[in-house]
């Protein structure tokens, strides 16, 4: 490795390490089946990502193993693959500045929403205490986007979708990808990975309501989820700038600014 | 910390582990997701409640974490915010005087009965040994009670519906609330918990078992539940007056006085 | 201790640890909650049943707390309390000379049958490997019947549900007690978990199995089970006189005698 | 052991070690209840085929325990009778020259595919990575076929299947056998097992989709699967000529060659 590479490194070691953390701790947390899972991390004033190799088992795989690559997807200071899926994750760097860390899953609940095409209504208040509302779904990918320049255009799905939305990528860090699997994200990649973990658990809790819901009035009482002043409550008391929930002191960021 | 403070933890200290040793347990059972839960015990005559703080991870919590406070909520002999919930804690506290300790949680299939609405029936045995018939859910907050004492009121919806259920505390020691999640108590802090774990138990049995009789006959005939002689059978011989479950010896006392 | 009950106990000491062995596993497997769950087996020569004490945590369970009765349920060298289910276990030793050992759970899918008071088909290999046909589910309990002797009366639920359908106890080693939970039983405490361990199996695979099949032809279709050819095929080659499954040598006793 | 026998299993020592490690990584996976389910390993050049004995428990299991027979099932270098699977592995390596091991398991989705008698249209990415579109279920056996030569005609069974749909193995590298349980192929004993593993969770997948679909449109509209374009990008980028996912150079070998 050339001196310059090894610098980077040095100079990057601690989102690095950060980032190879918050991989193995995807693993841990039971999301990841074979290597189908990925989290990364950026350093915005330098403009390089930091994110895991693609295709390697998780046993073994050390915080050298992670691959640095620029915004245009250059790779920087490493001899790995990339992760397939990081032209997606440049996409969402690129166009949600707010946003410091991503994960992708194929994690089974989360999944089968993606899978289903269904888009999360808030059911309750585990729900509000992450995202102001619905997780969305994007669109299914016309045929010709996906032959040409696939991974990109997944990108680009999920940002066309938060605009038309006009939600912002903090106020739901995660969506699901139509006949896919969820993405997550956060200020770090730690936050992503915590976004990623609730994502699964409040899509399980979901299905649940649905099949208890079912016998009763259909899926439709459902759809509309819960109340606004409910929603309002939960998200803002955690996000919102007069949030009381934690240890948090006065002057701490908060991840939304609502 | 203060010289009265120190003589305070030093004189509840049995409580103090009590509470971090439940908090713990809470968390080694699998019904806690992130830190979405917390448990917490009083002691009547001092009237003074332990409660873990508010949003610390689990990973590294101490028994000196654990916040107290008096019964109005002030805290007492600690630097760190309780949990946001405590002000519900309270209300059961003042209302319900039978109990030592509340637990609440985000527990996957208790909440999914919270997110539906939806009360659950006694549809079995295992259900008859720990509450004696429908585990009721709370009505829906309006949307001022949810904008001025959120917590507090949540507490209040809980008392409410008990009292208009003519149901005491011990004899079903779990509720879900609306749109929200369970609590549950008991009357000491391991025995909330104890209760805790037993309702996700049977909320799993309850959901796997209106799935099983759907195809035959719709949710209708499940909704009455076992008969009143099995109800009472299980019910009793473990908290009645004669009851012969366990090693207990005659004048121990029973959870319930029925 | 007096010497009389000391000498039994060393007598009866291999059967002893290995009911505790069984319980043990059977709270290791997953199917226990709490304390709902108890293993027994039987010295059929001496008339001596040992089982689980009554309400007893499984940490800290001890060999030596296993408690010794006779066929009538009288206490023999020991101290302790039997668990409550200790009547049932009775009949079933009674009634089915074959058996050897009991297993009673409460585990999750098995006990989601029993409370749906739905017998169970045989849908695949998997379940024709263990039971020869349909596992019943036991007629609910008239209230009289529960009042008087209901532990008594669980049983005989049991045995005069085997006998109408003229079914042999190792033909289908378990049961669902309507309303309540499965009962397991084999030739030794040992198969008699190992029994209980595959009911709760086959209850998950044929849950998911009617989920999967409900839309196409509604539940009608799968009340049949499979073939009498796969069932006669996959019972016998395991269980037949010319079983073939295993490392057994001819001569090795069989679990049925079809 | 004769000398020959030692010396058969100094050659397969390789392949020996691999087939043990494999059928322990199954059971570890959670894929495997009891002892139901064995992996097979093959020699092509020698014609020598490494299997699990029949019915042994996994703990203790040695890789001298593991039996070689030829590809007519005569055992070579071995006291243990092989699993009685071994005759529809045989058949496979027999018409499916392109695999190198094989794997039965009763894993609990998949087995719910194979007790409704269903087949698993392509929901999602998930699957495409692994499977070329639908995993097909078997036909069911006539009752003669199962009399005579069971475990045979298993084999034939999926060979027929996989013939009509002019499926090449490696495109779709497991089926469901009917009112049994799945099985599952690949190149080596390892890529088996994984593809076990794949089944699985994508069968998991699927069914919490099917639930999610459900009240919106039955389950006609998912039976399709995804569009033809996003099953080609995912299952090409990985297993066609020019696959760029994972660390392989150039000139290293691919699954599939489409």
């Amino acid at each position: 490795m050339p001196t310059k590479s090894k610098s980077l490194r040095r100079t990057l070691s601690s989102l690095i390490r950060q980032v190879w953390t918050e991989n193995m701790r995807l693993k841990a947390a039971g999301l990841v089946t074979m290597t189908w899972g990925n989290v990364s991390g950026i350093d915005r004033r330098r403009g390089i990502v930091v994110i895991k190799p693609s295709g390697m088992p998780y046993a073994g795989l050390r915080s050298a193993d992670m691959v640095l690559t620029d915004l245009a997807g250059r790779r920087r200071a490493s001899g790995r693959n990339p992760s397939t899926d990081l032209p997606t994750h440049l996409v969402l760097y690129s166009e949600f500045p707010e946003i410091g860390g991503v994960v992708h899953t194929h994690s089974t609940y989360a999944t089968a929403f993606a899978q289903a095409c269904r888009s999360l209504p808030c059911l309750g208040t585990t729900h509000a205490d992450y995202a102001y509302g619905e997780v969305p779904v994007t669109d299914v990918m016309p045929p010709e986007t996906i032959r040409e320049d696939y991974e990109v255009n997944t990108g680009w799905m999920i940002v066309r979708k938060f605009r038309r939305l006009k939600l912002k990528p903090l106020e739901c860090p995660f969506v699901f990808v139509a006949n896919h699997a969820p993405y997550a994200w956060g200020p770090t990649p730690e936050a992503a990975v915590e976004n990623a973990i609730v994502l699964e658990t409040i899509c399980k809790m979901a299905l649940l309501t649905f099949l208890l819901d079912a016998p009763r009035s259909g899926a439709g009482r459902l759809r509309q989820g819960i109340s606004k002043a409910l929603l309002d409550k939960h998200y803002l008391r955690k996000h919102g700038r007069a949030a009381y929930y934690g240890q948090k002191k006065t002057g701490e960021p908060h991840y939304g600014n609502l």
